[in-house]
């Protein structure tokens, strides 16, 4: 049987979700692409083509979608009789789109948390705010959501219920670090919407810390961590979803979120907000224009799709996960490593587009296959982590875990229920 | 008999200007402010009412003016009947102001030079761009024109004259040197309007050397100039109005502009810079809004006129003038010091607005009591610096001489012609 996807948003993200989903489109049938520009979908249908990413002969379509219409939304769901819809847009769009999927019943997938464009940074646990109000409205109508199933959030928070369930007696500790190695050669760009990029870091940094919150402020703390082929980088703790659903569900006092900042970014970054200029208020020129300075500074930005030709380096994300088992304290790493000129040959994207992308498409074939296809809504900690992880291994992320025992490919295939087995034949080429 | 005195703009300039004809109105009799903001002139109008600057009894107004519209302009000038207009308007409306003038018979003053608003750093000399090509019209019309009369252009270009005229045999080289040591107290900010501030910055660096325009970039040269008072400062060669009349008035081979930046200052400008936000082009945002980058700056960097309350520290402007007197080689620096809070206490401004406007106002006496009205256009170095350093003595910007003889006021006033003691006695309160 075949699960028609729509895909919304046609950024960088989208794109590595349209070749994945081409890739595998044996299982997934037709293939739609909507943004508000639909010269954007075009771009990617050809870069599909280009690249022969097609498994089999099948539908391609864009559509032009202001997908902040719910109606307009549902109703392209149903013109395309679309079973899973992967979110990929501005996270402005979240919660519209969501309620296209639970009118018309089609699977929602995304890869960030909600935002209102008006709010940075509000009250944590963020899904709280929004997503989670929707729960119980999936449930009576048996919808499958699964929030967050990018790398971070996503394929992290995967990492961690496998620890929790599978490495240790008690987990105490599990900190995420997300480190870009690569190199772009240019003065500065964000590697995935400027907008969406600066929001992250221009608020209160949450962490849940001795089973509360804590805030600190952004560059406040920072630490050196020695990761396999980045080796010691500069990290700082950094407010981030995955952190507003695992505290809620794992029952580990601290988690917290550490990324890499040269101190060229930070010194950009740090102007650029000590000036005001990226504030998600409008403010009024001397001509009387109202203008979101945010909003402007994106304008002046690098498209984060224009850098990956000229991307060189590696990008590390994982979790080190602190515990103990059998009596010992115990130390887990569980860890990806994506290179970036590698991802430019298979799809023309980056590492951070293909690292966020691929998680997204694992998951929809996890659906299509009936194996995450629960009929509620659930954050990525909350489903079996065996199957998502085996079956990344096999699309182009591949897991590796550092213990006692070494550094070796975490490969939870043998364990897998027959469900997921399904998708990884559906998915060799 | 009185010369009404019309000025355009109500910026921080504007202010420092309106103060000092009040403080002059025995000469210059009724004081009108035109502006694009009412409020803004009403605003200075209620400042020199507080501070009692008003020498007389005597009118003060406030009018809404378009400055680019030629008819509105003249219209005002008619209906206040003013004899003299002081434009320390945007840069853009030079040459509207200037017609308006000549329509009008009124005598016109500037502080900077006219700009397109859609090109930045032109062919030089600039003045040839535009002001100089309505020469012709203002001696036809006898209508009085002083171009860039505020310090640096104004003050520095009658320093040089002065060196030349009675300093030297042979002038070989002169460098303005500006510098502000004063303290704001704020993250960022620019001394006066943000845009004509970095507009002055962003492009090539123009200097005149050995008889000829020499381009260099922003930053590429620096020199350390320790100068009284403010002692050893790294400057930099910096593009500056004054170069392209003195290159082509004076006769001397040398003629260049340093400007002292601190590293904050300069790493905040680059980033500006190298991201394309200081750029006079307009950028589309992805939600379709046409801005132009620099204004959105401008609309997020304090109003200049709100660090005047805490500004500490000192200005220096002067000019180092080498070349050959007596056969022996010789070095004369001439400069005014200006002090911020001192400003602040006569007037309510800072050193930058107040060394600005001081002179425009010292113009417009002298116009008024016949020294400087010659019925035609000129630039400050056209012009005898004697009765205008003399005059400015007596109206807060003191000149001082520093030589082989030693560091002492200048003051001209004994070799100065009967017409210019008019002018101070009229200014002796």
């Amino acid at each position: 049987m075949k699960h028609n996807v729509l895909i919304i948003g046609a950024g960088g993200v989208g794109h590595v979700v349209a070749h994945k989903c081409a890739q595998n489109n044996e299982l997934l049938g037709d293939i739609h692409i909507a943004s508000r520009t639909l010269g954007k979908c075009h771009a990617i249908i050809e870069s599909v083509h280009d690249k022969g990413s097609l498994q089999q002969p099948g539908q391609l379509q864009a559509h032009a979608l202001d997908a902040m219409d719910v109606e307009a939304t549902s109703a392209l769901i149903r013109a395309t009789r679309s079973d899973i819809v992967i979110n990929v847009g501005a996270p402005f769009v979240n919660m519209s789109v969501l309620e296209a999927c639970i009118q018309t019943g089609a699977a929602y997938l995304d890869t960030a948390i909600h935002e209102d464009p008006a709010k940075v940074c509000e009250t944590p646990p963020w899904y709280a705010n929004y997503e989670w109000k929707r729960r119980q409205a999936c449930r009576e109508a048996g919808v499958t959501a699964v929030l967050g199933v990018g790398f971070d959030p996503g394929v992290v928070n995967a990492y961690a219920r496998y620890a929790v369930d599978h490495c240790f007696d008690r987990v105490d500790s599990i900190d995420i670090v997300d480190i870009n190695a690569g190199s772009h050669g240019r003065y500065f760009a964000t590697n995935f919407d400027p907008e969406t990029n600066f929001r992250e870091f221009t608020s209160t940094v949450w962490s849940w810390e001795n089973n509360a919150w804590q805030a600190n402020a952004m560059f406040e703390r920072r630490k050196e961590w020695d990761m396999p082929v980045t080796g010691k980088t500069t990290c700082y703790l950094t407010g981030h979803d995955e952190l507003h659903s695992m505290s809620q569900n794992l029952g580990v006092p601290d988690i917290r979120f550490w990324m890499s900042f040269g101190e060229h970014y930070i010194n950009v970054f740090s102007v650029l907000k000590n000036l005001g200029l990226l504030s998600e208020q409008p403010v009024r020129t001397a001509r009387g224009q109202t203008v979101v300075p945010l909003e402007v500074v994106k304008a002046v930005l690098p498209d984060p799709a224009s850098l990956a030709p000229d991307y060189t380096g590696q990008t590390f994300i994982g979790d080190v996960v602190r515990g103990r088992k059998g009596g010992k304290p115990e130390e887990v790493l569980i860890y990806n490593v994506c290179d970036h000129a590698a991802c430019f040959d298979e799809v023309g994207s980056q590492a951070i587009s293909y690292t966020a992308g691929v998680p997204a498409v694992a998951a929809a074939l996890l659906i299509a296959d009936g194996t995450w296809d629960r009929g509620t809504m659930a954050n990525v900690e909350d489903l079996d982590p065996r199957p998502f992880i085996a079956l990344m291994n096999r699309m182009g992320l591949a897991t590796r875990i550092r213990d006692a025992k070494g550094d070796r490919l975490l490969d939870p295939v043998t364990q897998v229920a027959r469900k997921e087995r399904v998708a990884v034949r559906a998915n060799a080429q």
